[in-house]
């Protein structure tokens, strides 16, 4: 049975709007999506650096984030014949832990947490597949890179490209 | 640069002592890590069994376990000529997550918190060694595993083994 890797935020959760929202809130501002089309907060306000993920150390942060649209009924359709991981860089924020956990096994519930896994580097990921939406993590992985559509990948080529999960059940059962 | 996966428990930090401590606290018993050779705590009290893992739900149990006997200095001196992972099958007990990162930011504060990951089955692992007591781990790894001795494994053939921190220091550095 082949095996996929599947990232969680931005591709399982939908990360971005919440930490958005965060943003222009405190810093009141009015920054869309579609400004951080290939880029990050980050790049785009580089003074801020310090400043903006300290809302992410809340560990309730990632506990209500809304699923992906359609990633439950695809991820259950691929679980039937392929064995599916989760991987997570869970360690850019030691806080979510608990909080990503526990969002796993309420929204994702048929999946074994066994197969769950949170880590840093994804070279340590032993999987066919990597569905993920940071290029970065392909360089050195030693399967195949599978580049799911967020506003910081836009511009990244070289890659199998899905733009949500209607695309991915096509990719792996078409 | 070859890549070697170190599991936590058993291996760097030294789980039974405070576990036995628990039970035979809790129970009024005398076993010594002796009675556990080959076996289990749960398989010798199997009666016990769904209390026997109340304890390690205290987040703080993990927080303070001792560090295994020159594991300190010998994967420092690893981390030199190998790329080192930590590998701990932290799904078992999602409430020791937080523990056992700071744990291992504390004593092991010279490696890379990219390179830790908390998994349940191992065989998501990429990495060319595993050193770990729990051999089930080694059936589906890619790599080579090398058996850390602990009371469960004292019966264990079939792998190379190590018995302590200076014999893995012969093994990779000899």
């Amino acid at each position: 049975m082949k095996r996929i890797a599947i990232d969680m935020d931005e591709v399982m959760a939908d990360f971005v709007p919440k930490h958005l929202a965060y943003f222009n809130r405190r810093f009141q501002e009015k920054l869309t999506i579609e400004d951080l089309h290939g880029t990050r907060l980050r790049l785009i306000r580089p003074h801020l650096k310090e400043e903006l993920t300290k809302h992410l150390s809340d560990p309730s942060f990632f506990r209500d984030l809304p699923v992906m649209k359609d990633s439950q009924q695809v991820i259950k359709e691929l679980s039937e014949q392929y064995e599916i991981f989760i991987t997570t860089a869970a360690m850019e924020v030691p806080a979510s832990f608990t909080a990503k956990y526990e969002w796993l096994k309420e929204h994702f519930g048929f999946l074994n947490d066994m197969n769950f896994v949170f880590c840093g580097d994804k070279s340590i990921i032993n999987a066919d597949y990597l569905i993920d939406d940071n290029a970065r993590h392909f360089k050195r992985f030693s399967g195949q890179g599978i580049l799911f559509t967020s506003h910081l990948n836009v511009n990244v080529t070289g890659y199998v490209r899905v733009n949500n999960w209607q695309d991915v059940r096509e990719f792996f059962l078409r």
